[in-house]
């Protein structure tokens, strides 16, 4: 119920639009602008006047051509000027990466994490991280801000993480300790690795251009990014997706959470070790082995394989009858399940979801790969610039 | 990435902010609009002017307030003037009525309906209702519109529907089959009831404010309304919401979507029944009849009651993890069993349901009875008047 924006707000909006639409689609001409924009050529022109003044795009002429008459200008974003920090809690990594406007990471580092060590412990080790790379920032850049991806699970975007056990439920408070490192009022936005990830290949991968979105993720639970109509389903507190509580399995494996056959322990990577002998064996590497035993052969893996695969497509067809899904993306260690169960999980599917709802699903790997966290990270921290270009590069 | 809208667009979004607010609201004091718009005063004169004009509104001075200064005019929905017809097929009953702006019913109709009468046979009842209450409509009175709401499965706004079974899939062609027979050429909205209800207790019933709702509907089987973020979850092909088809007993009993173990075979009238031994019983009054045996103590009913219940607070539980809702709205003949089994169902949440998101969900029933699909009929075709006043009301 909301009035309609001002003058002034319609401004903001349009130079939003169009810094976002070099943001994702790269250098792009202004008659493309004005067609995609619906916007007159005189408005476009103003608006990338403003943003170059700004120093948040350029422009030039495009490479001959061989049309007749004068050649649309290319205004592309300036991505190795205008940059944000993105930070990714990864169960067994800590990464950190320097990442331009339109998705370009400039910059980056990594280390292995010990699992179970507290949220707080790795802000230190970041913002070292952050410092580095910051050294070694070209004069005249600009900063916009950083976003934070966080395994587990959360609540709001800048204030209290709840990280997930075995981890044990950490209050901390990652956001004013980053910003705080960073020496810098930007904004610092926290959320599940889950959300970012799905964002991620919302805005520039596996998902790109659909509206209706499930990116399942896996780290020290099963969670799920989830959009619907083009947005992110976050619910009351933030908490929406937690696809890995959903109970498939009445009266199976008891669950951290408290209840049994919570779909992640039927799914996760405990189950896959179990139902494979495995056990003692902990780690993502030690999932992909099992994966890659039943590749070469390994009857018991095989096995394990397709009992897991076929918890997944039987999950995966509940979502899919409640959302009605463009595509569902089988993010972390779900990925090499479901890529060695595709076929286990769609026939699962087909079982159980209804013929109208399923026919149209695509089921997809993630495009960024492991990436996927820290690039939906960095475009938290753009979302305030896209929002309102000018003020966020004041 | 859609550019912000032109002024011409401004205003009419404008004006529509302020017909709903007194559409949601009732008679509203300038005053207030002003406030709950943050639009200035002369804005809020002016939008109001254009509205009054069309015959949208009317104002005038509110009653003795006893304080000092001019009082603010009160600006009221014109309810007997502007109006949209309801339609709503149900199981077992026909309904249509002549809804006022502002959701006040001026007149209606109904006739028991033969359960598994194909949908397309409802269109001339429908249809015959509708030119009944047209006689008696006042002159220079404004039709807006009609909106429908379908028992079943449906796909689209305006084309397609298919009912589900038992009434065996339709492809009939419900909107413009009432175009034809209403003479006009304002548009007619078919959707479920459960999505219309939803839409109905969130206009103005037991969601109104709340951005995250699930409705639970049972008619033909168990749907959800399910609104996201103040906006509808459609899904790719406007499926969602298929709740009912959720697997949750794995190796149940069969569907008739041709899985087995659906929510809606635990929890449908079929399912109490059953459990109440009285297999041969049908209706709505029969699933009642069981309710109201184990509220006098029918030791069989009260089992029975448990047992969906149990179901019931089971799949409730599911979806408040994956949904993380504000509220969860128990409709149709749910809500008996809902409110037999409260404590069953509350228990079975907090089993299931992560604690961070349990905690703030509250489980109500329709504030709006079985009004409510009517009343969402009405709201659909309100909503084009509301995004658009001046031209729905040319």
């Amino acid at each position: 119920m909301r009035a309609a924006p001002s003058q002034e707000e319609v401004r903001r909006q349009n130079l939003g639009a169009l810094l976002r639409y070099v943001h994702v689609h790269g250098a792009t001409s202004r008659a493309e602008l004005t067609t995609s924009l619906g916007l007159n050529r005189s408005t476009i022109g103003a608006l990338t006047a403003e943003l170059t003044a700004a120093g948040l795009v350029s422009e030039r002429a495009p490479r001959e051509t061989g049309r007749a008459g004068r050649p649309s200008l290319v205004v592309r974003p300036e991505s190795a000027r205008v940059y944000a920090y993105a930070c990714s809690i990864e169960v067994d990594t800590l990464r950190a990466a320097r990442v331009g406007l339109g998705g370009v990471v400039l910059d980056r580092r990594e280390l292995v994490r010990t699992p179970g060590l507290p949220a707080e412990e790795s802000v230190p080790v970041l913002a070292g991280f952050v410092k580095e790379m910051h050294q070694t920032v070209p004069e005249g850049s600009v900063y916009v801000g950083a976003g934070v991806a966080v395994c587990g699970m959360m609540r709001g975007d800048h204030g209290a993480v709840h990280v997930h056990p075995p981890q044990g439920w950490v209050d901390g408070s990652l956001g004013p300790a980053l910003a705080t490192d960073l020496d810098s009022n930007r904004p610092v936005l926290v959320n599940r690795a889950a959300d970012v990830s799905a964002l991620a290949e919302h805005t520039r991968g596996a998902a790109a251009g659909l509206e209706n979105v499930i990116y399942l993720h896996h780290d020290v639970g099963v969670d799920a990014g989830i959009i619907v109509g083009g947005r992110r389903l976050t619910g009351h507190g933030g908490y929406g997706g937690e696809v890995g509580h959903m109970v498939v399995n009445r009266g199976g494996h008891p669950c951290g959470c408290g209840s049994h056959g919570c779909w992640e322990t039927e799914i996760g990577e405990h189950a896959l070790l179990q139902a494979a002998g495995r056990d003692g064996a902990t780690g993502p590497g030690a999932a992909r082995a099992v994966v890659e035993a039943a590749a070469y052969g390994d009857a018991t893996a095989q096995t394990a394989v397709r009992q897991v695969g076929d918890w997944l497509g039987f999950g995966v067809a509940n979502l899919v009858n409640i959302f009605n899904p463009d595509v569902v993306i089988f993010g972390g260690p779900l990925r090499d399940i479901y890529l060695a169960a595709a076929t286990r999980v769609r026939s699962r599917i087909n079982a159980v979801a209804l013929p109208a709802i399923r026919d149209h699903v695509r089921l997809r790997t993630p495009q960024l790969g492991e990436e996927a966290a820290l690039i939906g990270a960095a475009e938290l921290a753009f979302g305030q610039l896209l929002a309102d270009p000018l003020d966020a590069a004041a």
